[in-house]
């Protein structure tokens, strides 16, 4: 069991607490046959905090075989079979996808018979970014899986970011459900809501320990000035952990904003499955990559 | 007529854009009982482009009667009701929001009988942000009126970006419609396969002259580099002028993140009534205040 120590605030201090702890996950890479998955996972593989399993082609086997373990597969389908069937066998502790359509994996991770999506298990796609004008991680959910989330999914999602602060040694993660205001409004948007059930549930321990507060805005959640000027009493302060986005297009567009403007840094992955599933986009950066197998391999940690 | 000349690419340029031709607006401003109103609005004085009438207190009165238009008011209702029948009037090229609540100023805007909206005409945000890492204004609807617009409201919202864009100088303004992907997915997203007829419709001349494309996200709309990653092929290029949003959540995300995060400076109004309002926050700044006066002073004028 690691020890609680201070938060870790940004992916260099992540990265540094997995390597100083010396931890090392296995991480199942899916077809791992262009370049820019290659780059990544050697990345890893040279600060150490992952042992990689090639589920690869024949060329990559000659490749890697001597230095790593490499399973052999014709194409990304068998490799994604093959990568899943591993996992199901306690085989690898992290899946990463290569140079296969994200349609074709995610068919063999929910496969109902052979995959590794546990019944009632809810599948959704995890973030957290580094914004240099904020002064810690944020966590967010859900930018690229779920269009528009149900009451249950919502409360998966709550539980699934609270597990990654813990995971990040933020002791009582403060949890903002987000809309474009501060106003329940259940006429026009019932999730707002939903919102005030969420945080009933919050206080009576359904998800840990945590605060979760909301309807706010991004502002109101980030910002304790913004908060300010609006006369809002929210006990997250503007200093928020964690953002529960209402629908895909809104974490979309925050999740790009930043990127592509705000300079953030970014990492993330599927959870839902039996092992997170990191599931880069042809756009993002060998860093943003790096940093993904970094977050699975530490939420992978038993704590 | 304003001659055509180099596109306006920052609010700098608006402005000294208004000031060398001498451009100047009547502006009724609603209740300026509180300071921040009061310093955006001696803002736009000062740089000569507005010419105030203030729906005020006595009080106000006293303070601006020597030296500007005013007309008495008792409360914020009063106020709102009389700036409305002033525009009615023609007396007003624009309509500012002091201090008062929205909806107050809104019932009295949209009142059927008494109001100063069109029959048809489609009420909307439209806002227009220089963010420092783009290179130019973009122009985006909607971050705070319409929750979930209809096609017939997305249309109006692409006329009105392509005017703005034209009264910026943009010729041919390159107007993205944005998703999270590229993919038309009828069966998520029914938007996403309105698009397709918008696109359609640009392309048969009834926006005016403009590209429009899409679906698009952020980083294709935004970035080209992003564009040829995906290998997607967009005569939007990664160049876009304006941004539809698919709703009000992904374009509110848009609105504050590049606001808290990417240091971009902001103008927005409502466009639909017949003048301009513009319609500040509690938290925006007197800068964004002073540029959203301009904004309307801009699209004003008869060219």
């Amino acid at each position: 069991m690691i020890k609680p120590t201070e938060p870790i605030k940004d992916f260099n201090q992540l990265v540094e607490h997995l390597v100083e702890r010396k931890i090392q996950k296995r991480v199942a890479v899916v077809w791992p046959e262009d370049g820019h998955t290659r780059e990544a996972v050697e990345m890893a593989i040279q600060a150490g905090f992952i042992e990689p399993i090639f589920i690869c082609s024949k060329q990559s086997q000659e490749l890697y075989g001597d230095r790593f373990q490499t399973i052999l597969a014709d194409d990304p389908t068998d490799a994604s079979v093959k990568a899943v069937a591993l996992v199901r066998d306690g085989g690898a502790d992290v899946l990463m996808k290569g140079f296969v359509n994200t349609d074709v994996l995610l068919r063999a991770v929910l496969n109902k018979e052979t995959g590794i999506l546990p019944k009632g298990s809810v599948l959704t796609h995890v973030a957290a970014a580094k914004i240099p004008s904020y002064p810690k991680l944020i966590f967010f959910t859900d930018a690229a899986v779920i269009p528009y989330p149900t009451e249950e999914q919502r409360q998966a999602q709550i539980r699934y970011v609270v597990d990654f602060c813990h995971a990040f040694h933020v002791e009582k993660p403060k949890v903002s459900l987000i809309h474009c205001s501060e106003k329940v409004d259940a006429k026009h948007f019932p999730y707002t809501e939903g919102y005030l059930q969420l945080k009933e549930m919050a206080k009576e321990g359904v998800f840990g320990d945590c605060i979760v507060d909301g309807p706010l805005d991004l502002k109101t959640s980030c910002c304790a000035e913004a908060l300010a000027i609006k006369k809002i009493d929210s006990p997250i302060g503007g200093e928020a952990d964690a953002l529960i986005f209402p629908n895909i297009e809104a974490g979309n567009l925050f999740y790009k904003s930043i990127t592509l403007f705000a300079d953030a840094e970014m990492a993330g992955l599927l959870k839902g499955p039996m092992v997170p599933v990191v599931l880069p986009s042809r756009g993002d950066s060998n860093k943003s990559k790096f940093y993904s197998l970094a977050l699975a391999t530490m939420i992978t940690i038993d704590s």
